[in-house]
């Protein structure tokens, strides 16, 4: 199975005109054998945009998300994408997950907000989210979320194949593209799907360096800061091969973690 | 503080001879006001050494442990190195910590162990482990403990402002060194200090690249492939900075880690 990760820049508070993007991006990447299409963290209507949240949000079955449905029905690919969600308890950092045939298969909201702006307009998400799609199990993180071990060692006890992160990063972090990424995948075993941002939006520096990282911790595709699309095939048995010649997670020992470390003070 | 850390080939099965050059980097690290040393994973009888384990194995307060309390008396400096440990249940890939007065305040027995040849040897250590020194928190790992994110959690939760980490790291594993030692140190905003061997020994090629890295994540110091001593200054105040400007550790959430994940199965 072949996916492909968009890095871009989404036009602010413009929700039809990044709709066009989605779909240009879709049909390329459907026109290399793509079958799944994951974007940027709030790439709906841009992640940048303070108080204009509470305006665009809307809630995942709106008039955006039958509008994404109708570019994947036509493009004959899923697509995943983060967006701001009105739901009754307030607005949540969500990604959706929309199957080829239109039909959204999974939608996750951020469970681990970053800094002031997120906290002061977002709700935490309450629950990790799987999707299978195309017989692949997704586990979704959204930015943040990929720095905290305990998430990704969550979804990967789940069943997770690959972990699709669409993100938001922004200097002066940009190490945590390739050091923190590529962790997650080796420590895991599994896929990871980093899909960053470029360029800049207001006071924020995006940096790039989406990738789709294979479960022995190596980029199967890394991208630089300017904008683009990136395909990498992905297999379910490079994971099982990995952990078969190496079974990391079977080596975990959790009473170990658990027990009180030996404090020695002399 | 100061802290060292060297990177060499220790001679295989020649105890004397290595506790001679921990003599003579101890003096050198003691000559930078270094308060530390640390050494690579079974530095004192070399790694690759089969069932010669046996036969070198001793208790933690034996004589070579005696000498090592003599050359930290007599440089001034504490010293961490690894070497095979003879207890009553068996031997253990251990690694002890030797303060500048030569009294022993910490032994730690792998609790991870890698590959055919250590899990026919050793037997496995039983707890996590961590040593004041100077007022510093020291948690001690050893090479593929590192790789289990729980590990380095539950030693930072227990208070580590530094982890150790002897190894004996081979290719074509080096990027474990970059990326899993580095995201350690920015997951947890702690120091880890990664001391590897270099050069070759039998059948492996080790892939050196020993570092301390910042709880920022970034290198204070790196190893290329070749054998030296090499020193950083580790504060810390630098740990509780970090943590007070992005509480990574507070932002945890268990009670969500533990739920089950939401499996969404079209």
């Amino acid at each position: 199975m072949k996916i492909a990760v968009y890095q871009g820049q989404s036009r602010q508070t413009c929700i039809d005109e990044n709709l066009e993007t989605i779909r240009q991006a879709a049909r390329h990447a459907a026109d290399q054998q793509a079958q799944l299409i994951i974007f940027p963290e709030m790439f709906l209507t841009g992640y940048n945009i303070g108080e204009a949240v509470f305006k665009l949000a809307e809630p995942s079955d709106g008039s955006a998300a039958q509008k994404a449905a109708q570019i994947a029905q036509e493009t004959g690919i899923a697509l995943l994408y983060g967006y701001p969600e009105q739901a009754k308890a307030g607005v949540y950092n969500s990604a959706i997950v929309v199957d080829r045939h239109g039909k959204t298969v999974a939608n996750y909201r951020k469970t681990h907000l970053y800094g002031d702006f997120e906290n002061r307009v977002f709700q935490k998400g309450d629950a990790l989210v799987m999707a299978a799609l195309e017989g692949l199990n997704i586990g979704i993180l959204i930015c943040y979320d990929i720095e905290f071990p305990e998430a990704a060692r969550a979804l990967t006890a789940a069943g997770s194949q690959l972990i699709a992160v669409p993100t938001a990063l922004m200097k002066p972090y940009c190490r945590v593209a390739e050091t923190v990424v590529a962790t997650r995948a080796y420590e895991n075993q599994v896929y990871v799907a980093y899909v960053n941002r470029c360029g800049s939006e207001g006071d924020l520096a995006y940096c790039g360096s989406s990738c789709i990282v294979g479960p022995d911790g190596i980029d199967r595709v890394r991208a630089k800061r300017t904008e683009g699309l990136f395909v990498a095939r992905i297999d379910p048995r490079t994971v099982e091969r990995e952990r078969k010649q190496n079974p990391i997670l079977e080596h975990r020992r959790p009473a170990l973690y658990a027990a009180p470390v030996k404090k020695i003070q002399v």
